[in-house]
């Protein structure tokens, strides 16, 4: 995809509601973004469209909604407290901070090529011992300076925990120091027990959930894809030890179907498996998309095995097994998780719909921008316009809009030339525009516009709504 | 109402799997709660119902979906750093701290009648005029003394904010502390003119959003009614200044409209008219309902005047005002407010559904615990059952189940009897049962069970979606 592609849809997305820094009037708050008018509801028809696919279209899969705040421990027993953290340097006379693999990084690039891969091999290497001891000495046998002071002057580097804490209660000696969760899933397995029996479920069974998690991230960049605050959708699927392979296999297939039941281009998503896996997986691979940015993770599926549950039963001291009745046999429950970032799948949709048209013709100079959204997605499904604002042509609209809008979104527009009506809701992605004339106080027809042709069509006032429907359903 | 439904409800809501403490296999988080599968498929369909009678129903609304981290400027502007807290008071031997008004209060509950209020109307001004000096030398001069260690030994009085804070950023001199959101409303607020703009709204308009909110309540209690993470459901109307009386009129109406039409009982709902009013507002009134523990708030509607777009127009230095073309005037717009609580909408729903029914007939001792939710609220509309596991019965039970499930939430279930799947669904609020028997075989025919009535009917099979569409719409 073209890289240019990328600044000019960012420009967009602030321009027609889609995407706002946050907090704008005060200059902004560092990776974190506000979703406009038609951003927050191209969010939410994502976050439904992922929802109802998951859990209303799976018997076996329900959700739940736990909260942002959990009990401290249970980020003892994920992991997160000891080993979420990137490891720093400070240049003492810049006071800049880096992540030691940026900093080697962005050394290496300028050797030659060979040595550069040889440096970066080496830090490789050292990271996966966890080696802080060694990296420093290769920092320093390097010479590498920062770029600030230009000085080779550091500290020690130190591991810095990606969680936010706040301070939970008033009384002093009672106030506890909590987390914002990094991730959903932990509140799925901490639930693992109260929903399997009061749901009376039967492995292999899941339970998914969407919601806000937050990573105090180092190096925040390329619009929403890396936020400090961001929204997953994940879903942790419960199985029988031994059959992780074939479940594994199953979901992997069953989201990339999900990805392309929206229309988008095959050829624009990859799987990518991971060659580090995380200390908790046993397989790991991602869903990659190719944004202008290049291909990049927008959803990943791991099989975990055990490591979770086991974890939160050392820590709680409860048992998290389930009792298999057709083979008999207590269990502490395998699982496979799809975990996919919700800001990144609504910067894929708006990445595949984003189109620059040139509408040249005769000579006559025309342009235009289109989001051509899958018609499920769309913020508003239908623009009805009267012709003109008057000779009862606004009450037919009116009439068609009270039809319609307990349906679907509908959106009313009676001023302006209707060329610059339908461009404004090319560039919301609208699918459908409708036009009432004075011909149709003759006959009941109205012009039907289609968003992605701009083709036109005659066809009766009572057909709209069925159209519109049926290309939503 | 009764209140000892109470008690019987927090136990429904945790053995049915809608609410869950937080955490709970680590002992649980004070005033945090998790919901479960029926839980949050019904707190979703709440927030659904509100999103589109707000913005889909009505053409001036747009929604958005602003982040919880602001910029810390935000909360400087709205009042909340300066004055969002509560006076507190700490004892020397016991370490434990009190709300100064609760402390006071409880003292005086056990004073003689009148001794007692003419306490509470000295300690009300001393409030009202935040004199803490005045209010420690009430405590001093009534002796009031700690219930843990039985001293009057006591620290000043102080302000205890009730927001939480945690860093942003990792770089020591360029973390800032910031605030997690006690409310939405500034979120729309920083927000007003990138809407206005972009989306070209022309006043009167209103802007919608659901979202978290926490605040670190000194005493969280009452289950889910007050909680330290919970969320809102706001909207605030931006009007031409001089039009407040009407618009809040109109709000006030079209919110209590909204709670009937969920067919809630009209004597459970009265307003409550704001006595002191806060300091930003110019005429606020409750809607309040009336759980098993009293006539409590549900939502608030509130006339602001300009006070938030003024301070935002302060601490920003950024003009936001409206040009408004009908009169040819520049201002700044006036704002009506109404703000809902999603969980005490939740908790709501939950009391006014819960009823314990005495099925006794002749002698014979029988009962059910039922949840009358209204069809479009339930979390799961039709549950499906084969008479018996095998003679092709679940062959029909999937291909009905095939037929619905795209278009609303199903259960399927092959065991039991069928008078306990009754019960189960009763609990859990399924509005219909349908069963399938060999008679079917015969006749396509089914039987159908009305959660409320518990009548049964013969129905055609290929009816069966339509009229539980029909209930649903």
């Amino acid at each position: 995809m073209d890289q240019n592609k990328f600044p000019a849809i960012i420009a967009h997305c602030k321009e027609y509601g889609f995407v706002f820094p946050s907090s704008e009037i005060y200059d902004g708050l560092s990776a974190v973004y506000d979703y406009g008018q038609y951003g927050a509801q191209l969010k939410k028809n994502i976050r439904d469209y992922w929802w109802k696919s998951m859990t209303q279209m799976h018997e076996n899969i329900v959700g739940i909604d736990a909260a942002i705040f959990m009990h401290p421990t249970t980020w003892k027993a994920s992991g997160h407290v000891d080993s979420f953290s990137d490891p720093m340097i400070d240049n003492k006379d810049s006071k800049k901070r880096y992540r030691v693999d940026h900093l080697i990084e962005a050394f290496a690039a300028d050797l030659p090529k060979e040595e550069g891969e040889a440096l970066l091999a080496k830090m490789e290497i050292l990271e996966k011992d966890a080696d802080y001891a060694g990296l420093k000495q290769l920092i320093d046998d390097n010479k590498i300076k920062c770029s600030v002071s230009k000085t080779a002057n550091w500290t020690e580097i130190r591991q810095f925990n990606l969680m936010f804490s706040t301070q939970l209660g008033s009384v002093t000696d009672e106030a506890s120091e909590i987390y914002l969760r990094p991730e959903t899933a932990q509140g799925i397995f901490v639930n693992f027990l109260n929903v399997q029996k009061t749901g009376r479920m039967k492995i292999p069974f899941g339970i998914a959930q969407t919601g806000k998690a937050f990573r105090n991230e180092i190096v925040a960049r390329q619009f929403i894809f890396r936020m400090r605050e961001f929204e997953q959708m994940e879903m942790q699927f419960f199985i029988r030890p031994g059959t992780e392979g074939e479940w594994y296999a199953y979901w992997k297939e069953e989201r990339m179907k999900w990805h392309l039941s929206l229309g988008t281009s095959p050829e624009r998503y990859h799987f990518k498996d991971h060659v580090k896996l995380a200390h908790y997986a046993k397989a790991a691979v991602d869903i990659e998309y190719e944004f202008p940015i290049g291909f990049k993770e927008v959803e990943g599926i791991h099989s975990r095995g055990d490591f979770d549950l086991t974890q939160h039963q050392i820590y709680s001291k409860k048992k998290l097994q389930y009792f298999d009745t057709e083979i008999n046999q207590n269990y502490v429950p395998y699982v496979i998780e799809t975990s996919i970032g919700l800001d990144r799948m609504f910067l894929l949709t708006i990445c595949e719909a984003y189109a620059e048209e040139d509408l040249t013709k005769d000579g006559k100079e025309d342009s235009r921008v289109v989001l051509r959204f899958p018609a499920k997605l769309a913020p508003t499904k239908l623009a009805i316009f009267p012709l003109t604002k008057k000779d009862g042509l606004p009450e037919i609209a009116r009439e068609l809009m009270d039809q319609c809008k307990s349906s679907f979104y509908c959106f009313y527009e009676e001023k302006d030339a209707i060329g610059r009506r339908y461009r404004r809701q090319d560039a919301i992605g609208t699918p459908f525009c409708v036009t009432i004339d004075h011909q149709t106080k003759e006959d009941n027809m109205v012009t039907i516009r289609y968003r992605d042709s701009m083709e036109q069509e005659r066809i009766p006032l009572d057909k709209v709504k069925e159209i519109v429907l049926n290309a939503i359903s």
